[in-house]
């Protein structure tokens, strides 16, 4: 049996956004910034996939940029909020320790302009406090950067909560929301959010191509200069097939969805309530306020990419953390950001369902996870000390 | 009849690359960052794709990033190398006056930043001289970029000289190669190039996609921050699909190119024949030294817009330029620096084909042409005063 449980790294294209890719690529081929008819018809298939997509994020289409993807819109907002502030001579961003590195780097490259940042701390549970984030505000806070979803451990941050103090402060507040759209409800208006990422490949739509919502009246610089596309915000000729896969995908991804979060929910239940019985396992991130697909677990005395890889011997696609860095020896930055000591944070195990799994495959992880766990601690140095 | 003659704005997908786009996006759907199965498999497809691309540049697959198109791609190496410049104390830009606005608008941002920008003539042949180039350089100049192709003119500059000069006087060379790359054959190694843009929907690929090509040993920072992904250069999920269509589409585009060109050219000849005919009807750009389907007249006493759409009614997909500009009001910025004045850049026209026209769509173009100019001038006072 083959189960990808790897949602959260990305997703298999689905089969309506694949289709209306294929029309738009044999059907609507013009350039959307020519004034000829193949032009028009381009921009017209343009702006209704700009429409459908405001609309499920309750935004207006004139808020809503086309971007390469989650990374060039993270960069995009924080850099050029950075850029406001500092005609305004605020220096200040804050963010929180356990972001995706689209985020954390960008902060970095500020920080050798001057910047100066403040991340804020997660606790054990994966959680942003609102009332620490309140405190760190200063008068020379230019941004407040919080992701919506963590994409480690599926924590689903106060969002609400965190626009209303950044509202209230006149602050502006940036969510890298990669995780979360397509998964959960979204309403930028509701939620008091000034910018937002989203990626279309982490709900079934096309690698390559994301957008960044920006709140009208926000007078955002260009991260990419040249044609006056987007508004003359960001250049380059429009990738109108994927933008209309994503706009299909987005829409198909949130039709039933509190019907869907309740099947995967159930499926995560019981692979939890199975894996927690291998002793000295633990759930990583609270347990309840998180993703209805997540699950990250660290088993003692194993390392997590020996598990991974038993588990692909056995046709189980997971991952230890983030896709961007699993090449990287280091411990996740997000379970030591969560109070995990770095020998703990490298047996880290993230299992990522969606509506497109199987109670089958649920079954299927139930019954090999504990035997690889098994198996490695057996071979584990570690482990056999510890057991002394 | 209806006659797509705007190539240089935007081509029609490829069968075989759409088809191996279909394949990827159903067979090879892992996010290539990922270590199990499904990551190992995307990430051998996309190193297939850019050993490919490399070899087709004669480039090594390890000089090769993989970007969202031409204008990230020109953003990217431009900043960059003004960076790199920085470290060093090297404060001169140096490039042409009829750049494509993703240079020239990058240009404007880092003029603003402290950067001296010399931007060098290009005469009415619509050519740089690489001898005004060479006087330009100065200790200090930490760049030049000269496109390969002029997207209005397609007047195809002297890459090989500039580039010679550029390596003997130890500055970085880069090229806009956007309407270059899958029509003309590159070599970035024999022509001296230290980086080069491309863009995959020029040939027939899909749009979203492009590459930078950045010579070994030039420390090159980052555009987009984040993930390890393009060797830690250029963060983000890579558009796998996209690439695979890309290294398909350029393979296709080559084949026989020689022979593809020799009918482009036929095309070309015949319709400039025919509309050189046409009273007060000038070719703008040198003759010979163009890319094989771009022609660009300017007809006196006529507006480039009105004859766009006088020409669309009669099924004809045209342009007055840049599509990237083709909303502005402004004459081109590329015919004033040809030395046109402004009321006459205002009347132009081009026709860019390649080689999924036909000679048919050709005789058509002759056939509507002089009529549609013939009718426009009937009506312009402007015309009719110049007849008095």
């Amino acid at each position: 049996m083959k189960v990808y449980a790897d949602q959260a790294a990305t997703t298999m294209i689905g089969s309506r956004a694949l289709q209306a890719m294929i029309s738009c690529y044999t059907e609507h081929c013009g350039n959307p910034s020519s004034l000829h008819e193949a032009g028009r018809d381009a921009e017209a298939v343009l702006e209704t996939a700009r429409e459908r997509v405001a609309q499920m994020l309750h935004a207006k289409p004139g808020e809503i940029y086309f971007t390469s993807g989650g990374s060039e819109a993270d960069n995009w907002a924080i850099t050029q909020a950075a850029a406001l502030g500092t005609r305004k001579g605020k220096k200040h961003l804050i963010s929180t320790a356990f972001e995706h590195h689209a985020v954390l780097h960008t902060l970095d490259a500020l920080k050798k302009q001057g910047f100066e940042v403040t991340l804020l701390p997660v606790h054990e549970d994966g959680l942003v406090r609102p009332e620490e984030l309140e405190a760190a505000i200063r008068d020379d806070t230019a941004l407040v950067s919080v992701m919506y979803v963590n994409n480690e451990v599926g924590t689903i941050q106060p969002i609400s909560q965190i626009g209303a103090i950044c509202r209230k402060k006149g602050v502006l507040f940036h969510t890298d929301a990669v995780q979360a759209v397509g998964h959960l409800p979204i309403d930028v208006e509701a939620e008091q959010i000034d910018m937002l990422s989203m990626a279309a490949h982490k709900f079934h739509g096309p690698k390559g191509v994301g957008a960044l919502y920006v709140k009208k009246g926000i007078p955002i610089g260009n991260l990419i200069h040249g044609g006056g596309q987007e508004r003359g915000k960001r250049a380059g000729t429009e990738n109108v097939p994927g933008i209309v896969g994503m706009a299909e995908a987005l829409a198909e991804s949130l039709e039933n969805r509190s019907e869907k979060n309740d099947r995967i929910l159930a499926m995560r239940q019981k692979i939890a309530d199975a894996v927690l019985q291998i002793p000295k396992t633990r759930l990583n991130g609270d347990r309840t306020r998180r993703l209805a697909g997540n699950l990250n677990f660290c088993f003692d005395g194993i390392e997590g990419e020996s598990l991974l890889l038993y588990l692909d011997l056995e046709g189980i696609c997971a991952s230890s953390g983030s896709a961007c860095t699993s090449g990287s020896l280091e411990p996740s930055h997000v379970l030591l950001a969560l109070g995990l000591p770095a020998e703990v944070a490298h047996g880290s195990l993230r299992i990522s369902l969606d509506e497109t799994n199987t109670e089958q495959e649920a079954d299927y992880i139930i019954e090999k996870l504990p035997v690889v766990v098994e198996r490695l601690r057996s071979m584990s140095p570690i482990w056999n000390r510890q057991g002394d």
